[in-house]
């Protein structure tokens, strides 16, 4: 009798304004068990943050401690701190059978697919339907200060022309629309052949 | 103003028994285009089949001169009859952005994996929990003579060892649920990086 259940892991990327935050809220709504990948830093806590929720906040020596023995899928000094993927959280929830999602950039996502946890992988890249409704919700949410929007804007593009490095594209026009095509790519990356053992299953089958 | 619409392929593979017909129908219920490919073959039509539905039915010297004009996307010989599968409705299926649904066997999907045709394919494996289910469900409809079951089971034994071949894999225990996985994979199959330019998109993006 198979019984097939395995942990997967979801990669988002996408850019700022794309509306990711709201469609990781409808997602969670239809994932039976997930975890969120949440980040090491070395950086101090901004008023509201929280440990363990935000980030995982701990000081630089811990950091290259963890860096020397291994512990980090993936890490980057930005502005004289450390962020991080610690392997131990991400290791137990795939043992755990759930669906470990990371919201991670265009680089994160190429050295997690490069990396042993590759077969569990799928990618989605999620966007605006155009750059003008990108700039436009940026603008209009007005949470960010013209010169930090402009940086979004470019690197933006930049990302844009990353698309193939993804399995799936999704379009966030109309958000029922884009919310079903996300639950659908993760019920989907929970099926994917390579998470299991061929023998396995076959030896599981015949009896 | 990037709109993305384009045509997928969606093979189903699975034993005789695996339920594949009735989470076909339930598909057709969710899919908006879809085109089901139909077979051509030079065997006479049984009391019921209708030329178009169940079969393309040429004769041998048609089968012939499409299989010299490089018509067919694979076809085979069985018991001196051919079978095959004509291109041309295919590309006018995905021409039209509809997803091309086969219904094929291991080397069916081998070959159109190796086609031209492979960056629209999505594959899946559909079979029951267990062996032992798989002849339950084929002694108790009774549609088939025991050497035909014993054949059918067989061909399952050798089908579930090229498993690792398939994109994903299904395992009809609960039709619900069953049905709910091929629908998440059939929209996913629509929105692979794969089956769109990435020119295209950054142009379209940007513009």
């Amino acid at each position: 009798m198979i019984s097939l259940e395995s942990g997967a892991i979801l990669i988002l990327s996408g850019p700022s304004g794309c509306g990711k935050s709201t469609l990781l809220k409808e997602l969670y709504k239809s994932v039976n068990k997930y975890y969120f990948s949440i980040s090491t830093t070395t950086r101090l806590p901004r008023v509201g943050e929280q440990n363990g929720v935000d980030y995982f906040f701990v000081t630089k020596e811990q950091f290259e401690e963890g860096i020397q023995k291994g512990e980090f899928l993936e890490y980057a000094e930005v502005h004289g701190n450390y962020y991080g993927t610690s392997l131990k959280p991400i290791l137990l929830a795939l043992e755990e059978n759930k669906l470990v999602i990371f919201d991670i950039d265009v680089q994160g996502q190429d050295i997690v697919k490069k990396s042993e946890l590759n077969r569990y992988v799928t990618s989605v890249f999620i966007t605006t339907p155009s750059l003008e409704v990108l700039k436009n919700r940026l603008y209009s949410r007005a949470t960010d200060s013209n010169d930090v929007i402009e940086k979004r804007v470019r690197n933006a593009v930049i990302e844009i022309n990353s698309i193939d490095k993804y399995d799936y594209i999704i379009i966030n026009d109309d958000l029922q629309k884009a919310s079903l095509e996300l639950v659908s790519v993760a019920r989907s990356a929970m099926l994917k052949t390579s998470l299991f053992s061929k023998d396995h299953i076959v030896s599981k089958w015949l009896n």
